[in-house]
């Protein structure tokens, strides 16, 4: 007889302090008791994944989101050191300012954690993590993520620099102000905010309608 | 208590007789006795996910494929009726002519079955038939893959059935050729084979070399 878990484990990323973070929890139970984690846990009976990946999410960090994309099941004979689990994970872009995290359940605390500056985490969810971090860099060319990511209105510069943390390598601004400039689903709003030393410069927003409406056309966004 | 079976699925593509075909079993034992399914089964408690995905087909249909990338995950409460099973279903790409299949263990046979002419299937296989068949359209707009399906040897016009059995559009066969021509990857060889009641046409042949030497250059393979 085949004794095997099913778990679901959730890859949250936001833009936050001019970075990329991902969301995680502190495990307030063993194994891996006060280590870091990717929120998540056992499918019950009757939920379906996505169900059990919202509830999971709920639960432990307070976060709740519609939709999760399924990213990858992991099934390493050994990577739960209590029983087998085979985990389905999940990931899902969000804005942070939209979201009140709150520890909850097997969670002794939650926080946002740029992805540049993470601590050791439980498990084998640095390989969840590194899956996720790929897909995002695959979907970066060919969908215009970062507008999940950042809040409504956003300096051009975090745009710049959610797509160099993401690609992993610098960027040629210049180019890239075109090329996104070009697509038109942009616009530059008259408010202006001051960023450190530099002087104020204009925030911008996100032209949904005008992206769908593109979108129905044809059109491919496509950044290389 | 968690009562759930972890079972792997295989989509098997591969060209046959001018046409996309996928690997089916039929099944030998209740449910969808004598129906049409993947080949696939539960995991067994200490071996990887590819390893039960690997030994299932070998088992199911004298086929062995070294590689199957992972596609999804099934996992609808109610996709079984004799107990819960999450499912995690992989895809390959092979060529028909260097397998010799055979039915064995529960399947009473095994056949090569084309895309469009699909018997009805057991469970929500084809569910993850649609999955797999989305997926091979994604790849074909970035990797060479009907490479991994045609044989050695092929007409140009395979190559044109397969993209357009896949894409489930005419393409402009002109501009299609000019096109793969472009990337410099294929020979056209001497030999001439007729085919139904056309004049001879010649053979071709994928340049692997080239194609991984273009790739380590930074070159993409690009059809839309």
């Amino acid at each position: 007889m085949q004794n095997i878990r099913v778990a679901v484990d959730a890859v949250v990323f936001g833009y936050k302090d001019h970075q990329l973070n991902v969301l995680l929890i502190k495990r307030k139970v063993a194994p891996f008791q006060g280590s870091w984690a990717l929120p998540g846990g056992l499918v019950l009976e009757n939920e379906s994944l996505e169900a059990a990946v919202e509830r999971e999410l709920k639960e432990e960090t307070n976060v709740t989101i519609d939709y999760l994309e399924q990213l990858y099941s992991f099934g390493k004979p050994d990577r739960d050191p209590r029983n087998r689990v085979v985990s389905v994970a999940y990931f899902a872009l969000v804005k942070p300012s939209h979201h009140k995290i709150k520890a909850d359940t097997d969670a002794q605390d939650v926080a946002w954690f740029p992805i540049n500056e993470l601590p050791e985490l439980a498990f084998d969810h640095h390989l969840i993590l590194d899956k996720a971090k790929t897909r995002l860099r695959n979907k970066l060319t060919y969908e215009p993520i970062g507008f999940d990511l950042l809040s409504n209105k956003f300096l051009f510069s975090d745009l710049e620099k959610l797509y160099m943390t993401i690609l992993e390598k610098k960027i040629d601004r210049r180019n890239f102000r075109k090329k996104i400039m070009s697509f038109e689903i942009l616009e530059e709003l008259d408010e202006k905010v001051s960023e450190g030393r530099g002087r104020p410069a204009n925030l911008f927003k996100f032209n949904k309608k005008q992206y769908f409406k593109l979108q129905k056309e044809g059109f491919l966004f496509d950044i290389k």
